[in-house]
């Protein structure tokens, strides 16, 4: 019953963010108004809707669309909802781990740009990330607008060329500490947590993103075609 | 240093799936061995390594990667990492709600199938789906063996059409008490979930799934290319 609600309430159904009463939607959804009060809990427990007294259940929450079609920054890809800031808490040159060296293709201790900002859409925490940039891209941008613009279109302005394509994985974490005071959740609140290598145009590697979005602030939307090779 | 880990841990870096001892990895990811053993309890509370009396850390987990790039079923998609089997848990004709029904371009109160799959790879439990498929669609593998094989690859015979396009949302989910019961991980702990609307060739929805993933144990993988009209 929660499954069949939840796309519901983020989708923006319910007139003016206010859920049905309980009788209307067990006849809806064809079950009990038990089931129904147990998946309002449950959806209240995701901070997606809200008792109010006098007024009923209202949305509180909206899940943002990321389209997983083609590579763009978060900015570009939620302009329509709204305004996207970002706080910028780091911005220097590190050393590059063994990992991020790998990923970059450079060797272990190669100097990197390192970021860390935390996103807000229309005010609200969304996403915590982690940027890792080869020298020559990432130093210039250190003196640019990091907080009023997309690392994507940066990235594009200061080398020249269009970004080509990027590797994304994405996986569900519970929030540790850090991420959940950052972002603003409970402890252990289920984020969606994407890893992002993105390549120039001539295929070279140079952005290494770990993002951590509010699993209660952003769902990612695919068109799979069918492919061949079964 | 949880973050550089997690895919090390996860990609099988570790020669016999054992890790090296903090002061090593203290030394190869530049930071302090109370960073390490930080990590390494986020990544034990992940599930994915754990600390074994005279052997020292070792993988426990191993997440597999399911790919993005094109529609296809579990069993397909994780083909190479072994053996996918379903423990079919409902099978049955049931009436559609308001929602599905809307997905599946069918009248409020029309009659679907409705599957409900818990879904093991190599024996452990991976995923909780629930389907709903047509009744033409759906009806005739319910005297197939939706154990042993995709749902995918039966629609296909039954219909004798090729699957064409699926529309994929993906979210992060906290567990509830029935998913974690199922899924045996503890309640609340992070779910990858996707709710699939698969079509066939010619254009019309056949297939409703929601789909709960262990967080810990799969992870999506796509390429994107960048793409015009920024």
């Amino acid at each position: 019953v929660a499954d069949l609600l939840r796309p519901q309430v983020l989708g923006g159904t319910f007139p003016a963010g206010v859920l049905p009463d309980e009788r209307f939607l067990a006849i809806e959804l064809a079950c009990s108004r038990n089931a129904v009060r147990e998946a309002l809990d449950l959806l209240r427990g995701e901070g997606l809707i809200d008792r109010l007294p006098g007024v009923g259940t209202v949305v509180t929450s909206e899940k943002f669309p990321h389209g997983l079609n083609r590579l763009a920054g978060l900015a570009e890809e939620l302009r329509e909802h709204g305004e996207i800031s970002n706080e910028v808490r780091a911005a220097s040159i590190v050393l590059a781990t063994g990992p991020v060296a790998a990923r970059l293709g450079l060797e272990r201790g190669a100097r990197v740009v390192y970021l860390e900002r935390l996103r807000r859409l229309n005010g609200f925490p969304l996403s915590l990330d982690l940027t890792y940039l080869t020298l020559d891209v990432g130093e210039p941008l250190l003196s640019l607008d990091l907080a009023a613009r997309d690392v994507f279109g940066l990235i594009e302005q200061v080398t020249g060329q269009r970004l080509g394509t990027a590797d994304l994985t994405i996986e569900a974490v519970n929030a540790d500490a850090h991420s959940a005071a950052m972002l603003e959740v409970p402890l252990g609140s289920a984020l969606l947590m994407a890893e992002r290598c993105s390549h120039l145009a001539d295929g070279r590697p140079v952005d290494l993103e770990f993002i951590r979005f509010r699993g209660d602030r952003l769902r990612m939307r695919v068109q799979l075609p069918r492919g061949e090779g079964r």
